[in-house]
């Protein structure tokens, strides 16, 4: 049983993770932090996490990027493994990360999901054997109507992902409007689709001659993300120091 | 029993035409025209239209753009129904076909496939209804790596006619990657995707609050545009004087 | 602004609609019927219809089928419109309902949500053109693997929509598995897949020479169905006595 | 450079291969064996295996079961590896090629593409690691109306890769019509859609919570099984005695 600190527990996010691990008898949440304290929770929640009395084998982060900084020094400090879920990290504390990854277990990833993770992994696979006998790679990820960048972190994540598994380095291509031209062999197209309130689906198209390779992934809620989360949590109670990523979680699943 | 000059009958398409009249008992090439002359054909072939000797009901055309100029002439002056499939013609030769449409019946549209038209006409009822009532409209589509025009000219004719299906003006949106900000009420995006020999794929999604609907319409190979001219063909026959498109074959149909 | 009787406030989609009337300005819930009162809302709640004091146009039923028969009693004697959403109901129960029906506005629907009602109603348009030229319809539905019908009773409700709308009568095919044939020309395939928490997904096929033409529906969560059943309360209310489905709602969008 | 005998040299797929051949600079055909002579091809053909003159590295087998016999003879004693792309073979005629197999190398697959098979190998890593964390797997296939068996021995093939990948056993399921329960979790559903001319698609869903992942095939034309055949064929030239399949292909490519 693992026992996990909630960073961020109020948030949408926290409360999500809350729900999913009453369910799973293998993670118990024993303690949360959060600034705001109107939810009642049936663990003891702290302002900080400098007052928080029990003991834990890791702590799952939700939080604002405010949040980090305290959070990274109380990881390092007491060697408790962190999983980081929080996005718009400044350069500096990303860096600051890297560094604590030297004392304590740090997990960070661009995408907490599952499947996403294993389709990624999947993908370098699919690119090493795929690319050199000729196929085309492209993306195609779809958002809601109120995201604002464009494409998707994690599209970018895929296309690095097949990129890295290559030894040709590809372009990104996000728009061919503006030219009239064959399509170049080291590219990837990657184009962005906004509509609704569309969670997030990521298509990978591999075209050769006659034949089309395509691999989907559709995320139906944000629930996915705190699942994964808490996947990694039990994953990194009791790792040793170093940096860790969602790879990683789906390696031990596959023995 | 339809009688047809093919014009451009020894090209790719003429010679796909040619191949698919043998099979339709409604509708036979009486003569071919073509300035080349290496393939052996059923009917009789010559370099030029003035030098037909048979009596035909209509022409159709998938010769080059040269040869249209011709055609036009002979069409008006013979008051033979004309299918116009040939592409990269210059504005002037469109505003002599536009005219020749007062003496003759013209046909000439975007793509000449039944199943893109049929789409088409669903694609303004559909947005007539979808859109009033908040859902976004994008739209994907997917050609082989050769093509240098993006998006397709199809692509353009599906968000047109959604477009001119609805009260306020739509802006076309091909690059989302150079902003950060929400997506526009009133804009549809529009992507290409290239890759492989990928005939043509096009796909139109509507996406609202919590449900998505989506239109795709698939090719598997040129034929379908030859089928389309056939069918053309058939229902321009006889018709009086004036410019039709395959919107109008597809009326026709659906009695 | 229309007022609305919730029947059966205190369930799933009784909440869902209570939830969403809040934001919308052109209807209001005026009243809850539940037998249950364990949930606080911000209308009066009554035990029983014949108790509640507000005046209303419309009554919006997701209550059980147990509650049926005094809401149709209320509806007839009140000669107030009730949109029906309630599943599961007895025969006699929908004799009842057709009956009443000559008495007060009724509207009842296989599928509340809006966009399967316009797909339904695209289908019947497109079935007209494409099966006569040559395409195979087939259907595959997706659905969470806790459903216990298959197929759902929606794919049933769009293949009837095509076929009703077609002069020959098409067969329905749920299993190619026990025989060694060829399809036949006028059957349906309807195909159902079971896996996950899947809400709900419909995918029409017109497969023809060479080219295809797929219509598809996701449904990302069951608020679809309360948004339909607010969109037929606003339309319901005020109609004359008579039965009325989500088509006549779609209808009345489409001016 | 591979020299190849092309076993069936005049039957659709020998053309096909003949043309592929003619492309590439890493293969030759140096005679053709076939019982019709009515094609000129640019090698000499033969009507039996044993009047061949040409020496060859290997031999490409796409002519009928029949001929089947002869060609494992002459395999076996020429010593000259084989690819058996011929379907419809006799349970003796199987047994005689695994026996062959121990004095020459053998190479024979469900499916000869490539992409299929590259596929293949991927879902037995995906659903290693997707199956035991929850995710139901399903599959469904779509082929033109001619087919008479349902489902294809490709998914088939698809499903036992996965399954063989899995420590429990999965069950198929073709229909899920004809009983109301729950989806059981040790099962793999196998849908079959029949329409228009479809090469072939295959597409397997992942179904998990909130997040569905789907690995797709689709076919475009025949010549990619002729396209496997050549690959294998080059793969095949100069391996010792043994019984090899599409996979070893794929991994061969893979370093």
């Amino acid at each position: 049983m693992t026992r996990a600190i909630m960073h961020g527990c109020n948030g949408k996010m926290g409360q999500v993770i809350t729900g999913l691990c009453k369910e799973d008898p293998d993670i118990e949440i024993v303690a949360g932090i959060d600034v705001s304290n109107h939810i009642k929770n049936e663990y003891p929640v702290y302002q900080s996490l400098w007052d928080c009395k029990e003991e834990a084998d890791v702590i799952i982060d939700f939080a604002s990027a405010q949040a980090a900084d305290v959070l990274i020094d109380y990881s390092v400090q007491k060697e408790i493994p962190v999983v980081i879920c929080t996005t718009g990290l400044s350069e500096e504390q990303i860096e600051r990360i890297e560094a604590a990854a030297q004392k304590t277990a740090v997990l960070r990833s661009a995408n907490m999901s599952m499947g996403i993770n294993i389709l990624m992994d999947l993908l370098k696979k699919a690119a090493k054997v795929l690319a050199p006998a000729g196929f085309d790679m492209e993306i195609v990820e779809k958002h809601h109507n109120q995201k604002v960048d464009a494409p998707s972190g994690t599209a970018l994540a895929l296309a690095d992902a097949m990129n890295n598994a290559l030894e040709e380095n590809y372009e990104y291509k996000y728009d061919r409007s503006q030219e009239r031209k064959k399509r170049e062999k080291y590219e990837i197209g990657i184009q962005a689709v906004r509509g609704g309130n569309i969670v997030g689906e990521h298509e990978v198209i591999f075209a050769g001659t006659d034949e089309v390779i395509e691999f989907k992934h559709t995320a139906y809620s944000k629930a996915i993300f705190g699942k994964g989360a808490i996947e990694a949590a039990k994953f990194l109670a009791g790792k040793p120091a170093g940096f860790y990523d969602m790879s990683d979680v789906i390696q031990s699943a596959d023995r």
